[in-house]
């Protein structure tokens, strides 16, 4: 960026619900949103919940001429749903997995299956760390049993970016956060990185009340789970972040508002939001944070390593009860097998069941076992992971306490 | 390090093999070596294989005098085993778990369950970058099956360390990588980030013939292991490059050889690394590598992406074994389902199995089908994983052959 005096970039970030046989229109909302994508030019496009890798091959064909410079970033089962396209090269990609991501066995919330995890990438022009990403759905907000889940992932976020972020001039934050501006998580993330919200900080605003991104208006979206937020909620952000000696000011933002401008479909269930940045070069780096913010800082982590023990508590119950089940099983089976011997043996005169009772309860209780014995399993990773995370919290709230 | 114009350091690096239950004479071995951390004085002391969460609190008590910051790194279920004691604050800490890292179902093999990963921290006297880590261990040299999957894991830890070691002065790098010295994997990791591997570098050498570290000498080294290798291999390795304005050498590297000084027992089954670096601040900032050397990583990164394709290519044949498996079991189980409907409905007059077999086969289908399904949505996210590294690897050759 240098001998430049202003870099004005214009960024496009949408949870594009592309989920194959799933999603309702898919394939005419992608095609609407590549059309759109070629037309307006933005700089940078960071997408989510592109589940088909078609989809994405059929955006590049579409893009190539625009955004030549494009990745699609790999995992879990289903895959990550992240891509990124860009009119400027990508000079290094790389993919961060969160250690925690809900449960596998939770099928009706597939999170577990798609291998959530942040995708980033580096040199956009320059110095320019950006990120895509989304963090674990919240299927219920009254008993949310993945907050703990959430909060290590933001967490883990909000690391990563402190320790990834000094190769960068800029970092630049865009995705499905899955949590309410005024949520613990989001309050972590932006306190522990010093990353800014364009909503709350753009000079010009075009959109939906209160930058909200899951709003009634909307066709797609499922509106029995907006009912308590009769105006929607605001769960997609662009964060953004100067390092060393760069200013960056949001001039406008604007997200969509049901559909797609001149169209009769929205592009998905969320609604796009769209940021025009400006880059300056300033003499000066940035000054370190005060004190009043550190304390403030120290509040939200306090209140999020509440959060994680909390979770850290559940885990290790079902990780107890789990373990228990294991051992009845396993009993009951050593019990079949010494009854089972006793009477091949010749020691009790008649055998005590009927054969297939008896094979039934056998069969049921190895399922119960090697079940019992992979919730075991999880649920220890579970823990550790909780653990380490509390750990980190509290090293950080030390520090925090020991340098204000 | 502003104002010194030399900082010597002492780093001591060990797999300690302290395995509950399993590993040899265990207690005895780690008082023994938290004996000798007390008396040596080091600065920074990175162990692996502390997979007892008490032995580390025993470690840690026995050596909060001379090292008053620690950090234990967990994950995964049994562990990542990872430790660090330092004698200057440790200001952050960070996991990076490798999103490969063997089977679950290699039970004997147990890498999987141990949450193979990266611990990092951060701020050890002012900005220095270390890490403690092991990568997957080979069983069988000539045939190594998981050879992928440590280059995986050394292409993400090369990845990590260049997006994070930006923040650091120096980056130290202590662990067993289970890779010789002329691996593919060690060039990659080294060609990549530019670390430098202390043994080569050191000015004086003591210790075992070429650097081994896991010698005949050794009374708990499985002697079968090493028949093909008479004086031994070296898989422990020191490597530490210096950021910015700084350079870094190496004074001085020994290893133990056999028993530990004074003892009649080893440490471990794996020799112990000590360096001794001299860190100092140059005025003009370290150049950019030469094209030569940019020719000889595309190399590597080239044999690298081969193998990976490889793993690709063995991982998807897994995949579609395993799912065409399932595919049998629930076809078997549908049409025993059918028959079953069709004798209660009276269709068949008699019942064409004895009940037992019936209900047996019904079991043996639907115990395979579990399998089988566990099986390919692990399969599937290793095709990912694989598939998304040769990406990554094959944009870092297309970035190495336009900017040579």
């Amino acid at each position: 960026m240098e001998g430049e005096p202003t870099l004005r970039l214009r960024i496009f970030d949408l949870n594009c619900w592309a989920i194959r046989y799933l999603s309702k229109r898919r394939q005419e909302r992608v095609r609407l949103i590549g059309d759109t994508l070629r037309r307006e030019d933005f700089d940078l496009v960071l997408l989510q919940e592109v589940w088909s890798e078609q989809d994405y091959s059929d955006l590049k064909v579409k893009l190539a001429g625009c955004y030549p410079f494009s990745h699609y970033f790999r995992s879990g089962v289903i895959g990550s749903g992240l891509c990124i396209f860009s009119r400027f090269p990508i000079l290094d990609t790389l993919l961060y997995q969160y250690s925690l991501n809900g449960y596998p066995y939770m099928l009706q919330h597939g999170d577990w299956f798609c291998g959530k995890s942040v995708g980033v990438s580096m040199g956009v022009r320059a110095p320019l760390l950006s990120l895509s990403l989304q963090l674990h759905a919240e299927y219920c907000r009254e008993k949310d049993a993945y907050l703990p889940h959430r909060l290590v992932q933001a967490w883990e976020l909000a690391q990563f970016i402190r320790h990834t972020s000094k190769a960068a001039d800029v970092v630049l934050l865009g995705g499905d956060l899955n949590m309410h501006p005024e949520d613990v998580g989001i309050r972590l993330l932006c306190g522990w990185t010093g990353l800014r919200d364009a909503f709350a900080e753009a000079m010009h605003f075009e959109g939906c009340k209160n930058g909200c991104t899951l709003v009634p208006d909307n066709c797609f979206t499922d509106s029995s789970e907006l009912l308590p937020f009769p105006l929607g909620i605001r769960i997609d952000y662009i964060l953004y972040k100067a390092i060393s000696s760069f200013t960056v000011k949001c001039e406008e933002l604007k997200t969509t508002m049901g559909p797609a401008p001149g169209m009769d479909i929205p592009f998905s269930d969320h609604e796009a939001v769209m940021a025009t940045l400006h880059i300056q070069r300033q003499g000066q780096p940035v000054g370190a944070t005060s004190g009043t913010a550190d304390l403030v800082l120290a509040d939200v982590v306090t209140e999020a390593r509440t959060e994680v023990g909390v979770g850290l508590r559940a885990a290790q119950r079902q990780r107890y009860s789990s373990g228990r089940m294991a051992v009845l099983a396993l009993l009951l089976l050593l019990l079949q097998a010494a009854a089972a011997l006793g009477t091949l043996a010749g020691l009790g005169t008649e055998q005590p069941f009927p054969k297939l009772s008896f094979c039934l309860l056998a069969f049921l209780a190895l399922g119960v076992l090697v079940l019992a014995t992979g919730l075991h399993v999880f649920h220890t990773m579970e823990v550790k992971m909780l653990h380490g995370t509390e750990d980190q919290m509290r090293m950080a709230l030390r520090a925090l306490q020991e340098h204000p």
